[in-house]
């Protein structure tokens, strides 16, 4: 069942090993289908080059195992309060990245010191507080402080990303790591200046229409 | 129209990636034909394991598109401020390679501590001001403070390129991130001293005339 | 003899350089044999790229070379007084894995900054004083201070991971670097906050039972 | 003629991208065959993935080309001082590699650290002045400063290595660059100690007896 889907989540979660964002078997991509509402998602603590599209695992929005042979991610319990929170989420990602895990660290959130920010983010990167993995805790922290940002750093633990399907969610997973990457090594060199809230709008907006090639 | 431009544009938008200076869709080259005066260019937001040489957008100095299925880069505007304004200039590449963009991030130039930055570069690599991006303003902030450097840093965004062929401004871009690269990892460990200005001249005639298989 | 164990110790020892923990010839991956007690180890001073799975030597918890043409990795005597001292240890990796080893280089042990640290290591990655390569020293080092740790830093060296596999042990490996980054990051941004050891606890145990796909 | 050692000296020059320590075409390997005493080298300005082993230049110890059709590399008067005025080399590498060369845009030696540096190097890896490229400047500084070091970084520049074979002395760069990684990274967390001369003498006289698989 659901076998377009499976191989999409399958090729996203390729794609975090491919962006150097994980290690070993860290990290999960998922997807939710919008007719079933089942959610496909990496199983837990496989590595991804041993890993198949079928080896996708189907579970409904309370967690229950709709088709698998294997577990599903641990931090399915996240995915779903995220999914069952927000309707127009249909895809999310999670990495330890480094540069981005290490704000997260610090729980410091990542200011617009660059346009790449300002386009791809909006505003700041925000930063949620520690959360237990496991249960619904990571995923009200995550619904509660994400706002309008595509992702968010979480206090202690790494990167959750959001978007309308998965291949938007981890678009915004490799953008993170991107920029958390060139603001650190700019804070480890001096003070960047913020750009002004007006034209972070500005650019955003901008970016949102005049980018790419359209619907 | 202009196959074998498109191609050697093609390439050397391949050539980022393969030198880890983009991420997903950022970046771009672009390359002028001296005979028609057309540009070649990437078009926006398309992942450049997807790209295919055909795939490239043709537009006169004015931005019309003279040939293409998709929708050139958010920069072309740039890329045509620059080749108006200089006649010397057939290959225009940017990016937000990481080292160089938090110079970047912060407004600094990078300074001649190098024997590499005096050979490539001349100079100091400058810096220019913040600018808002698609319209005129970045090509003109370039063309004013680029002097004779083939990069220039702009504030709070990312690297621009350039050069008699696309080749040379690939070239350029990749170096600049090299250089920035040891430079941030040397401030970081101590304070270097500049090269003085005249042994940066006579090592930079040096390097144009001896150095390759020449002409 | 111990073809199958050859085998597997030989493709542990091609995840180091395929994770960037080695350079050249450097590190090493054992596996103990449970039935003999014979310790399959790399050849010392061979290239990944060129050693085969018959090139693993066979030498038994003495020292004494059962099989094999090559001559035994430096480290040997580590790995053996480790097996020797550790019934519950089957595999040891040794790395000079950069950012692990600069916490070695210092004599300062990881703390637990993150969930990751919790989940894999179970409390501060720690680390052993400066002990003589090639005889008993380093081994002795290991045993007292590792404690229930998979991996230890050893001062001015390397790492040193221990597992009840070679496949675990090489996880512990690559899991030291990783972590080792990311707080390496987070120390030259600011200073993190170690996780009460209560909740490091409950993390590290959970993880050890509900992550993956059991026994 | 020299076919084998021409041979040699390519697979030796794309070790240096494999390992990256250069960027686009910099960098250079050059080996020396004992019986004609002439210097088999790489081409200037050339890229790795263009060149071919018949493209490496032939030159005798004054500089006179001996065969090739391209020119042979801007550093080849450096090279070809450093075989003149040492009978035991007959093999060199440079590169710009970048940690190593934050500590020469330093003017910065690197400290016996580790056990790594003890080992391989014997000592400090040395630090020579700024010397001109193109001339027997940068030669007769690394005769006079690199004692016995197998390695050297030259103020404002880059490394040199050298050794008894081209593929030692490639060894030796890669090692360099390595171990300059992880001080590099120990130096901007804290303040490492060295290990005492008489023990860095101990460790380096058992590395060369007692590691790899002897004569």
């Amino acid at each position: 069942m659901l076998a377009a889907l499976k191989e999409r989540v399958y090729k996203m979660n390729l794609m975090l090993p491919k962006n150097n964002l994980v290690t070993m078997t860290s990290g999960n991509v998922s997807g939710r289908d919008i007719k079933t509402g089942y959610v496909v998602i990496k199983p837990s603590g496989v590595l991804y080059e041993e890993m198949k599209p079928e080896d996708m695992v189907v579970v409904d929005l309370n967690g229950n195992i709709i088709e698998g042979k294997l577990r599903p991610s641990v931090d399915t319990p996240t995915h779903l309060y995220v999914y069952r929170h927000r309707q127009d989420v249909n895809g999310i990602v999670h990495t330890h990245s480094p540069y981005a895990t290490s704000f997260a660290a610090l729980g410091k959130s990542i200011p617009v010191y660059l346009t790449a920010i300002a386009d791809e983010f909006g505003g700041p990167i925000p930063v949620g507080p520690y959360a237990q993995i496991g249960g619904e805790e990571i995923g009200k922290a995550i619904v509660e402080h994400i706002g309008d940002s595509p992702a968010i750093l979480m206090k202690h633990h790494g990167v959750f990303a959001i978007g309308k399907t998965p291949e938007s969610a981890v678009k915004a997973a490799v953008m993170v790591e991107d920029v958390a990457q060139t603001v650190y090594l700019a804070l480890t060199l001096g003070q960047p200046e913020e750009l002004p809230p007006a034209e972070v709008k500005r650019a955003h907006e901008r970016y949102m229409t005049a980018y790419g090639q359209g619907a």
